[in-house]
């Protein structure tokens, strides 16, 4: 897509610090890092984001997430890794072709994971029931 | 394994509130949801986290966590979706049997991403490197 900065990254317009590509997926360097070696894959074919994917292409997408996941960890030597699909504005997601997010993270980095609330069983219910609705259809 | 709290809810011995249940996966509410609807998303087979999966089980298992988590969005009318899996505890996972959480977001409902950094092109072009040897191998 023309007006894509994701789409000109794998047309070779944009330059970005490539650490793999083959055929259907790119991965390269945030250059805007949450932790040294944040890396982003993405399907070269445009999409939104991960929910407007078909669910095969997602798949397909998701093999090699898996891999370049554990090379980013081996690489930075990081004691774990958030895997992160921010999908739409709400969400956070700031560029609107599919990436997944591969954070390294080290024991005590200082990053502050969002509060847990709680809730009532009765609405939880409601809740999980739309849900149970939603995968009935 | 015994000692583990999502295989005791895969064995019915602790209570959940089930979203999605079949042969090898199983979608439920939860219990300290960051918004309402929080879904944690489980392959049945125990393992650590996400990247200690064999690669094959991890794609089986995003194709449900993509269809439960269209139908997490649309059961609670949310704006956007985090789809993240946290591996290792220095990455805040509490729970240490793989779990997808799929977290409904809503416009303005206060969640603050982590900052970009970032870094000069020397030390990227370094930490890149290190990941195409891991790739290579």
């Amino acid at each position: 897509m023309k007006d894509c900065i994701f789409c000109n990254i794998v047309a070779g317009e944009i330059p970005a610090e490539k650490v793999y590509e083959n055929d259907t997926v790119l991965a390269f360097l945030s250059i805007g890092p949450i932790n040294p070696g944040h890396t982003l894959v993405i399907p070269k074919a445009h999409s939104h984001s991960a929910l407007a994917m078909q669910q095969e292409d997602f798949a397909l997408l998701m093999k090699h997430v898996h891999t370049i996941a554990c090379a980013v960890r081996d690489a930075t030597e990081a004691d774990g890794v958030n895997l992160t699909f921010n999908c739409d504005a709400a969400a956070g997601q700031e560029v609107f072709h599919t990436h997944a997010h591969i954070i390294p993270r080290h024991e005590d980095d200082g990053r502050v994971h969002w509060p847990a609330g709680e809730y009532d069983a009765p609405r939880s219910h409601t809740i999980a029931e739309k849900m149970r609705a939603q995968l009935r259809q």
